[in-house]
């Protein structure tokens, strides 16, 4: 072995023991009490938690959105990654019409491969089936490790919806090859409705963002999905879903297809609509909006309930000045704020406060995401796993702020935000990545993650 | 008086009383024990039903549709009407590009003046909005009497689908200058693409008409307009609802928005998806298809428990040369079937047989209309009202069949079925039109109803 | 013709005409226009509306309870009835072990003979089966036209409690013999739990009556009721619910069983439980309690839906001296309010204010208590049934004082409540018995009426 | 390390990995690839499962009931357990008027302490509140290890039954001490009226046994119950659920209440009422009764989806002699059925056909039930728990029959069933206690389970 994790509580989703961790080439190869090996390095873990690293499925890198791109590269999305505890990153580069599957991908493995300092995969958005060939290719891109693919009730006028036709096609082909459809549900021809009349109307501050795809836009959308999930019997994982009417009738639907999952984002959980109306509103603008105080209620009964299967960021950063130009327009705000350093942390530390339990969080974070994408060797602290493990100290006191953020964005909504506990050491494969609030691993390190079919 | 129907029992949604109606100048001017007055005609109703006509809000007449003309024009439509009961027929002419509410009404008023042996009102199906005008139309179109319009979920290739942007518009405005949204609710997506799909397997028999459009593809489009009408609480008609899950939708979002309405249709409630199979299936097709036994069972419970509001037809027959068009291809048969002259016998014969009250059968053919669609003169035998009586004889037997149909097709989805019961009269604002059998009424003799707006 | 009311607006459930009614030898004969008699009595009815007479189908009359005996006579009680525009009473005598129904019955009706001003009918309350004698009587009472028996699922201690078992062979001989089944659903265990606790922890004011039974109390005994009715397929009328959760599954269980029915009063449609917290707390105990703003909200959905059938009063007036004995004790309170002279004026006055529609009020205190209880005459203003009418002052503006009531008991927790509308004359079987304020029948005139068997 | 176990697939609830398991002093102390110790006995599990031993918390040993005594002793049921993969079992001693808790503990100790093959633990059966003494005892029994109640909604007659204030201040304590309550939910009532008619009618074959408590009238006390728990949020655990529409309920009440838990049986999963139509339908006599196919099928779907928390036995068998006395009366055939050692096979097979997964069959049978009631050192193969391990050969061909059984009884009503798998051996706490269809432990062995509370 050539490291030993000792003394710590070794937390997964099922069970919590008291252990050490024996690790070698990057695997975990033993947990057991008192170990030992000769040269291996030894970290004290006593009054620690040790805990699978999180995954983060939900992330946009350099992402040109808005008029702009994204303001994390790869390189500074995973180092900022590392750095909160997420040792797996899923990027979602976009199809456009004519492009491949493969070519899509592969665009961004040439800079992944140079830049990641996590490990890292890739959901691919579907704008267009190119005739079918979308579809004829989809197994071929399920056997090279790429096995989910997302897209959009909404961007009708941007061109990146998918009508249900073609979502139904896409279900059914996932079906068949092994493939999950990740669905972002909201309902295009009401949001340009609402803002078309909004705009009209000289409404154009950020408030309005969230009046225009309120509650019952993004519900509706979601309660179309889930009936064709339903009836299809064909998966089906729902973004970021923020809406307690969309939730409940997925929630309904998974009793008939288990194979509908549901992801939301540590904003939902955190914010409510009203932070539009604060000054800077803006910052907060994403696509779907924070909502009211019900459905931020009913999110957390069903993490509590074990309704939710996924929490991810949608982390997609824009730098102030980019949020400026929808000042007095809130249609020109590029749509997206900063997570992915905060979703472990934030997650871990509301079990610290009992709103779940620790082992919750890992399901949420790691454990689920690891299963219901593929990733074999993630997901758990468990022999034969890769030794993708975070080391957290349940007594540290944080305060988030831009300052002591790992990303490149310069600003961020969770400024000022108080947690209980921290992570304190991150490892990849092994690597030691995150050490006491530095960044100390090294772009490049990351590797492609091929992901199992579903079975 | 002119006229008094004596010794009937008088049936109305909410009573049935023993007495004597009495007419005067085309209205009901008393009910009451042992009326008499000098010079009136005397009707002796003894062991008779004495009924409010029928309202039939759903007839598709002289309708282009399918590559020729539905069979009935509107003097063959209204004098069927006539001789099943019915004392006023709803028309559906529908607007393209370009057409004012006006021009379409217009269009159909001239030839109803000639024809119409009953009374006739009309609902206005809306394709297109003409950037708005059709919008700034709608209270006028209410002012003169059109308060109900129509849209599709369905038929989008052929350009009559509204999006769902264009449906909420209609469904505000209606709210707002009290008019009524009638929708035709399938998803055209899930046809087109099955349809395809069948043709290209060569599936291609009436089966295949059904499978195309089974409930969940219905059920979709039940709920997305549900969805839509409870959360901007605006009136919604749903037409021909023919399956359980669309239906539990509508029936839960009426509770919270009681203005929403449900029509089936007595195909429905006759006939499965089963029919379909039959050598001579493609008589049977129309849109929505028939479901299957669940269905049919959901729909009679609604209708025992009042959920139902309303059954109409439907009517749009088409000729056994234009039904075998589809013979070898299901998308080539004209969409229609018979019913005006079956809808009331049907009913009454339910009833007859104890499968609902005549109270209720009365309440779903002719209060429930009159009231939903502002017909004040209509759908009751009450003091005041148009005198349009039928008198029914429940101890009749009565075998349809195209032989004793009044209407101008060559063939009956209902040929053979036994009706326990049947009309012996029909009177249209006092005016005898229909007697044992045979039509007795005139061409031109049906006026226009002015409707009243909602409130 | 007798007498003519004319120029009226007449209002029954169903429909709203304008009409003369003309009544003879204490029956509507003819409702129609300009209707004349030589010799009758005009009532020139203009701008009034003109109502059928109200049906109360709770009322305790000269009950012993408590340890004392309800304030109003039957003289009295059916004094004030008349003054409210109720022109038939329901009282609820009281079987006690070994007693026959009949006796049950007999020992009332001498009394009201005398007494009576309106028309009266018994529910007969069921506490012992007397070794199944009951049970084989119940239908020769039905014959009699004792065709409603009552039960409850509380006073447990008391004796007058019966269980499952024996509840469930009265709903399935009232399935059996066309009887009705009434029940007061509460848990007695739990009231007795409670009521026990807050005496020993020195909780004595009649908020303690309320959280002795509050909403989840009676809901258990609600959702059991109709859990046997449903799955039994057998008639149940749940009287005076006040909550929220049981009503809703009685809402749920009507689906599957229309026979099952369900009543309210007046008070749990005004007060909440807030009323208890009051100085005068003690006033307003009643069984079941009013119950929190949710369930009230909740009542007045359900009427608004049509969900709930009825609306009487539960009247079981006590002397304020009598109240006072409960001033340090809460179950010392004697439990019931006055009612039955507010129940018509209130609902009307809802109407009046938009909440309902007048044909709503009428449907809910008179057409539905005569079709679900049998009273043929009675329910509506129609050709052949009695002539119980109440001519209504929609301009009028009432306020409740004891001073206006026409009742023996002191006070009354109606008091200072203002209306809009209000009764100006009542008529039973034709004869004026109320006018303009003041009580104008005479004792003995009360019918007892014979009701039909359920078919 | 004493023992290690090599080369297995090691389940757990959470997961499934390769890897050795190294067992020293009773205890898992190491999981690791390619584990080695010197003296260690070495097993290797190549090809094999190696599962957690279940907990059977749902049986009836030595228990006086029917006239008789159930034909397992605590010697014969254990080793009847440890032979079927069950390493605790779970007891059901009864408390009678007068007794206290400890007292009836202590009785069923001394046997168990002798005769005990593998571990044990107690839930203790409450039918008397001694006047609030039980409750005032109930924290101490906690602090001894007894931390779950059971009380019955059923043998009224029998002096067992507890009423609803009972039950609610049983759960209020336990939720207050840390405790659990169990309960056997049918309605006694109902169930006493069918019996008394069916003997009456001469109906008293097997099949009225299941008629005189068919699905209403468990599904009535489910009901209840959860309404109790729901409302109070305290603890409550459903023995043998059979039901449909009170598992339904129950699922929603969990909703509401995560600490409201779910038990089937294999026997309600296997069998449906249709055994009791056959000639030795006596012999599955058990309360509740199977149920019908659409019970069992929600049964199944529920488990799948997560919804049933555990599956234990009632295991409670009698000989055939004693199931006979009941031939011409279905009351006296004494109620119960084996299954303590079919439990863990059954389940087991079910996952190797695939209905459930493996990690299922062991969260049901072994980690839910240690998470539940508090055995902290069972449920999952993790270090630090105890040794309890069954080696699982998924590729065993195993027909059931009494011949093949460990028990005392003379039949079963498995007989014939083929399972797909089974298990080779048993060890409890590191002993081999089972081996290749021999018993090869000793009574005494078996330990008292000190569980913890609930917190």
């Amino acid at each position: 072995m050539d490291l030993i994790i000792k003394n710590g509580t070794v937390v997964n989703a099922g069970e919590t023991v008291k252990a050490d961790v024996g690790i070698a080439g990057g695997k975990i190869v033993a947990i057991g009490m008192s170990l030992e090996a000769e040269g291996a390095t030894v970290v004290d873990a006593a009054d620690k938690l040790v805990l699978p690293g999180a995954i983060d499925v939900h992330t946009h890198l350099a992402m040109p959105f808005g008029g702009t791109t994204s303001a994390d590269s790869y390189l500074a999305g995973t180092r900022a990654a590392a750095c909160g505890g997420v040792t797996t990153v899923f990027d979602y580069p976009m199809q456009r019409k004519g492009m491949t599957i493969k070519e899509v991908i592969d665009s961004k493995k040439a800079i992944c491969e140079q830049e990641a300092c996590v490990d890292y995969a890739y959901h691919c958005i579907i704008t267009d089936l190119n005739d079918g060939a979308i579809l004829e290719e989809m197994g071929s891109a399920v056997e090279s490790g790429i096995t989910s693919f997302k897209c959009f009730f909404v961007y009708k006028k941007e061109g990146m919806m998918v009508d249900d036709g073609t979502f139904v096609q896409l279900l059914l082909k996932a079906k068949e090859v092994g493939a999950m459809i990740n669905l972002h549900a909201e309902n295009p021809d009401l949001i340009d409705y609402n803002t078309e009349r909004f705009l009209a109307e000289g409404k154009t501050s950020a408030w309005y963002h969230y009046l225009s795809r309120p509650e019952y836009v993004e519900a509706e959308a979601d309660k179309r999905a889930v009936h064709w999930a339903k009836h299809l019997n064909a998966p089906l994982y729902l973004v970021h879903m923020a809406d307690e009417e969309g939730l409940e009738a997925a929630i309904e639907a998974k009793k008939e297809n288990p194979d509908i999952f549901i992801e939301t984002c540590p904003q939902y959980l955190e914010f409510t609509c009203d932070v539009y109306k604060r000054e800077d509103g803006r910052n907060f603008v994403c696509s779907p909006p924070m909502k009211g105080q019900e459905s931020q209620d009913a999110l957390w009964k069903a993490i509590k309930n074990g309704d939710i299967d996924v929490v991810a960021t949608d982390h997609c950063p824009f730098q102030s000045f980019e949020k400026d130009w929808g000042k007095d327009d809130f249609t020109k705000i590029p749509n997206g704020c900063a997570g992915v350093e905060n979703l472990y942390p934030y997650m871990l530390s509301a079990a610290n406060e009992g709103k779940i339990s620790f082992n919750q969080a890992v399901e949420l974070c790691s454990t689920n995401p690891a299963r219901i994408f593929g990733c074999a060797d993630k997901g758990s602290i468990a022999v034969g796993k890769d030794a993708d493990i975070v080391i957290y100290d349940p007594q540290a006191n944080f305060t988030i702020s831009v300052d002591n953020m790992h990303s490149d964005y310069d600003h961020t909504i969770w400024e000022g935000i108080q947690l209980k506990g921290y992570p304190e050491q991150t490892y990849s494969r092994g690597r030691l990545v995150y050490d006491h609030g530095d960044f100390v691993g090294e772009p490049g390190w990351g590797n492609f993650v091929k992901r199992e079919k579903r079975t």
